[in-house]
């Protein structure tokens, strides 16, 4: 099978980087390609960026020619339901699949993520996905997505918040609430289990390909009922 | 007050059909101004069409200078929380106001609008605004949105389904679910007196209008909580 | 047009003091005419004031003559939905009007409100409208209804109630939930930008004016499905 | 113990017929006094009707006297959270008691009462419960309170609804929504037995009394906390 | 009537104590008699517990002979509802029965049990029931099952987490959750009035037998759509 | 990695069948060992049922050795809660996994399953996963669990049935809702294509193994906060 892995912001520097942290995510005779988009804002921080973005990335989708799956690399979910539309084959963005995989592990998940600005973006989506009593936490490290390769003390900003979110707010697992952030799972696993907590940390990329990959095994579809194939007409 | 009305889609006759309809919604001494996005789908009708329509929206908020509040003409809401970030005013689409004013009038509310392709999106809506138990029945009269003024019997098909919603549904007031049904209320509120049924009907268009009104007079403004505004970045 | 604003407190001076603070939310063309109930509680604190309240509060709307609305002057709705019944006009308490305008203006809501002894009934209406998800935080200030205008520090304790429902229930609007406060909109908004908080602070009198003016030019009327014209029957 | 038996309606007739329908409710060591309000509407049957009722409840709860507990005979529940912060003592009108016993014994409820004039008093009480997904089905037999003990057809009626709201509306435990329905019960559920439907019919009028005994027997009082004692203050 | 409590865990001891405090909980004319199942844990705490209980608690069923009722002597309810279907009358566990009867006293309940580990298993029961926003409360004391008796500070403990979900949690009535908690309402009732909170304290044993003995006087059983009737089939 | 298909009825010649379906399921390095129960009940039809076989699941597991993961092969995921706390290790039975996945490709979910007697058990397991709103449609074929295989029709029932919960409950996606319906997911899925319908048609036996697999790859646990390690006592 074949995947797209879509970076929604016209950075090739930062898709080199995710994309690294990504090796092995995808299983023996699955081809993941990458693609980046032409424009757009620099990272996706607010529904404004979203928005932008969502254009891009549906040009992108446009050019990629055929795939099995296409993963668009942001938690934030931007043009996800219109891309299923468009290209009628499993897409999924960053925030569906952790959730989905938590979901079977733990009563109560929270989202641990960048910055105030993408909160209500994300609760957003959770109450349209009809999660708000699973999914009853997002908090943030407060740290610009661009800026999370720079920052020294990310793994423990993660972790205090998760701890926060297990503590204050009664979850039982969590999520990592940014693309940006892969490769923390094993170690805010291991803070969170010192603390006292063994509880599953989900990452977003590879929740996404793996789930990718399990609707591709059983030629799984989005519904053409939810998300109907689009009309023609002039679309300048 | 100066208002601006936002046509999301590039038809320019479309819009004079629309900036007709519209006029008399605002009170003394509100200017209500008009702009035409350049580019984009020539109707929305899913959420692809929504997610292209949405940065030519923010084009046209970008260019338009400076205004009171802005009329996203649209009952799928494009870019309305974006341009709620983005302006840092009030920002309507459809969608809002006409269901605003029907909470007030009715513990149901039924929508009607044109095609099933845009059902799901709408639906979305609804769940996001945590709105479900109170508007729980989405309709259609299968007509397109730009065959809407040529449609003979467009107010029969639409009082013919708020109709159904009443019965079915058990809904106990009718929102209009386009912008382009403008001008129906009157006639779909006759028929469903006839028909024994005395409901309020609720217009989008001028719904929106008078809420963004109020907020002027009453000098609100979004959230910036909510609505936070837009870090800077490079956007391309 | 013309409106009703009833006073459900038989207290001429709070009556000449609330309208008053009324002064100016009228429109060019709109009459709000004042009446004042005769018999009662002094002020509605709980739902045993409520129930005492709402009989003399209709037969004031019995008495009054035919208006294009009417504003019953508490918080608490006393009365709303049988004088809708009744009359057949729109018809607002303090309740519902503020909220509305706060739905567009922010996702999650707070009400500041007098005493504990009010926070079930409000809650209560909170759940009758299946608006909890958005309006989760309702606090008080600790000061009665008819001490309100004596309290040196009004502002004060409602601003801090506020800033505390923002900072610990996660609210990003305030609705002042008492008729009495009229006229603090300003100076809590004022405080709380400066603690760094620019979140809509809506009056709930003034959001009632409004919200009938606009019912009023759309020539809009509670559905008579969900109230119902009373039965003729003996009341004696 | 010593309950009181509220009847909310001016009609010493009617009160008469209640309270022969409800002989042997009680156990062995009750007392059931019966009181009759000396003014208010001839039936209670919408919201209009529920708060002119309300007062003169409340004024006879003031002149009954000491009792350990009073239910107010109407399935509207007028006045009930009102006289509790006023009595402190348990108090029940007929729509919670037979809900809660039919909790027990079902996923999912289903009323019948009168008219559609009462329904949406109905579903807001549900909905103030928080009871919509356990009690989706309130359905009508279309005849007036006062017509109920002349109509030759009232068990007819009301099991051909309960019927319809079994196989329409997939309930599966019966409430009578009218303590004007007592004594309707068996020949219900015997009639529903004989359509294949093994199902719970409860008597609100029953179900009320037995409540109240046990809350009697157990020393268990409303929580002061939710129906908060009075303030004193003027209320002429 | 004849009831049967079925003590779930093989333990004659605690089984004599239990029943030692249920002690006058049954009315005149009730005969109240005691099962103790044979094998299982040695108390329940968690789903596994939960789990391998309910068989033997189905076997003493199957063996106990016809009772009008039976009290399943536990919180967790284990086997309730597969009882209801095996023997077609009303069953409780500890786990309805005061939840019910404190819905009629108090908007929000809090319920305090022993361990973190039952934890899940109860809030499961809430969501299952859809009392999630009338029960949004469960807290422990940290005591085993089997320790509770050797507690020194078992009320002061109860009282403590009672205290705290009040002030903390806003509930406005307390549920014992625990069956081993039997006798401890009046002690933590007087030390939550003492502490300014005047709130029921509902134990789930005497809640249990008043509302089996209400069923009892009624005629009322569980729904056969809910719980059908077992099918014939080989169970080895 | 090495996970246990677990058969919980005591039934060799359905465990092959089973088995015999599920062939090619799991993927290259994946080992997928079977365990049938020695004792319980034949079939799982209701809540009875499935507490019976809990104990004998449980048993089996505690025979079975180490698995990285269990598949519970019965759609009433009986014993699933159990198992987690006491083995530790991922387990799932029919019901989560293909609603995890039908919950990324539709809005709205329905599932199709075998009789009455199940829908209960069934509905239970939604609410208590939050669930309600994304799956409002639980239709049965009316066949019992041991005739499927020789039911000439079943596919026909199935898709009936599913083409009756797109067209009368709105759902947009089906899940075959008793793992013995293993293998009709294409038929079904072509049926429901040629009436106009192109869903996805998700297999319950097909999505655990899937599941499973990609929780083992990702090397994920369930949280020991929602499911704690079993107390050691004495379970006899």
């Amino acid at each position: 099978m074949k995947y797209l892995n879509l970076i929604p912001v016209p950075n090739q520097e930062l898709a080199k980087e995710i994309s690294g942290a990504m090796k092995g995510a995808e299983s023996l005779g699955t081809t993941l390609d990458m693609a980046v988009v032409d424009y757009g804002p620099a990272s996706i921080e607010g529904e404004y960026d979203e928005a932008l973005a969502s254009a891009a990335i549906l040009d992108t989708c446009a050019k990629a020619g055929q795939y099995d799956g296409v993963f668009i690399n942001c938690f934030g979910d931007p043009g996800v339901r219109a891309a299923r539309e468009f290209l009628g084959v499993p897409v999924f963005g960053g925030f569906e699949p952790p959730i989905l995989l938590a979901l079977g592990l733990a009563d109560k998940i929270g989202v641990v993520t960048v910055l105030k600005h993408v909160v209500p973006m994300i609760k957003g989506n959770i109450k349209k996905a009809g999660w708000e009593d699973r999914v009853p936490s997002v908090r943030v490290v407060n740290i610009p997505v661009l800026d999370l390769d720079k920052a020294d003390s990310l793994i423990d900003a993660i972790a205090e918040e998760a701890k926060n979110a297990i503590e204050q707010d009664g979850v039982e697992a969590i999520v990592l609430g940014c693309t940006g952030m892969a490769g923390a799972t094993d170690k805010v696993h291991a803070y969170l289990s010192d603390a006292g907590y063994d509880v599953p940390v989900v990452d977003p990329t590879l929740a996404a390909v793996k789930l990718l990959e399990v609707y591709g095994a059983l030629g799984l579809k989005p519904s053409r009922l939810t998300y109907m194939p689009i009309r023609e007409k002039e679309r300048k």
